[in-house]
């Protein structure tokens, strides 16, 4: 199971009137997540870019259980969900530092893989990721 | 069937390296297209406020079919989904302006209501909702 | 003179938990008035971009004078600042569709030119923009 | 001398389609400098508040001297600079972690004292803010 953590403290100019997070903030704080688990696991755009492939978000889901406000200070959880397809599967959760049993968001993406430059959808699993999956033990 | 155009063209600062939209600016697009909703059919942020209400999204879903770029003249297509549950659910399709069998994105978002200032949940569809409703021939 | 205008109805995630709008998002608003302009005149980034050229910010000044809220209606309006140097110079002032003599905000952008792809900056004017300010009987 | 650090790791969604950062998003780095000052110094948003003062901005201006990229790790140091007038006047000098002479970006910005929730400026230096101040031994 491949996972990874990332803190992120919630911005004046993420707040809204309401003064909670607009919701569409998340999806930053997802992508934040995402690069730090490329870092982690050396699976970042710029691996992605070198091997000559761009991986757009074909599909995003949020969940929002409870809000945030300026100030709060998150915990942004992201795993990978392996799977056959030519796709990359991250699942997410955030909570805050002090209450990690209390699910403040959830959400998922899905990437596919696009050749660079003519954005060509890829249907085969590129040569770099396979071998990734199997550097981290990843049999599906 | 409630439904509800807007248009938007795509700023420069909404594309990202890659020359496309930024996934996350599409939660930009749903709100305009429901605020363009909220004008035409006086179901606005501020109609909610004046009721005593705030509608923070609980969910929202998006796939992506085809990148945007910058330049791109788009329209946000928003419907409101009728249903029995004190919950506001919108369906959006995004196209471009000289191309309208050819869906970009679409997605959904659900909202429920929070009275204010105390953000507590409402169970009940409040009392001004299904007045809103029943103007406007909603059975649900 | 060479002036253009462009309305901008403030979006509710562009107000902060002070009701107002953030301040950074005026760069954008400068944005969409350089674009509207740029569409007026034949000076938009695409043409910038077919000559060669890329045209950064070097220089942003904005001064607040009154805060906006959701929902307001803005005229952005923007003047191109004549000047010999390879420089784009920009003014602006931002006011209430109802209340033009109340200036909201105001500011200016310097923009250079820089070859593309490699960013080498342009002492000189190039000679797209020499002939774009003579169509304009611009002549400094 | 009352200074702050703090690191900024730029993001995908924050550059542009010429891969650079886009000049709007700055303004989010300085706010970010701004909040770490608070932190370390007693001086931040929710300690206005709490003293019953919002300081919203009316000036900010901004020099890029060298682009930003995707990935470039930053440092933006953050200084206040003391005057009579019932304002906050900040510094700002962005550079990447590894080179520190050369400078990417500069900047400043000026912030008022408006009472909440009337946003009434104030033409005298609140108490809070003198006693700050005299902690911190500034003598203007």
């Amino acid at each position: 199971m491949l996972k990874c953590d990332c803190k992120v403290v919630v911005r004046f100019n993420e707040a809204d009137p309401l003064g909670i997070v607009w919701h569409g903030h998340y999806l930053r704080y997802f992508e934040d997540a995402r690069e730090a688990f490329g870092k982690k696991y050396g699976f970042a755009y710029l691996d992605f870019h070198s091997a000559g492939f761009a991986v757009p978000i074909v599909t995003a889901h949020l969940d929002y259980k409870k809000p945030s406000r300026f100030g709060d200070e998150l915990v942004v959880e992201c795993e990978f969900i392996p799977q056959a397809a030519a796709k990359i599967h991250f699942s997410y959760k955030i909570f805050e530092v002090n209450n990690p049993t209390q699910i403040l968001a959830s959400g998922y993406t899905v990437q596919v893989f696009v050749s660079l430059p003519a954005f060509e959808l890829q249907w085969d699993n590129p040569e770099f990721f396979k071998q990734w999956k199997i550097k981290h033990n990843i049999w599906v």
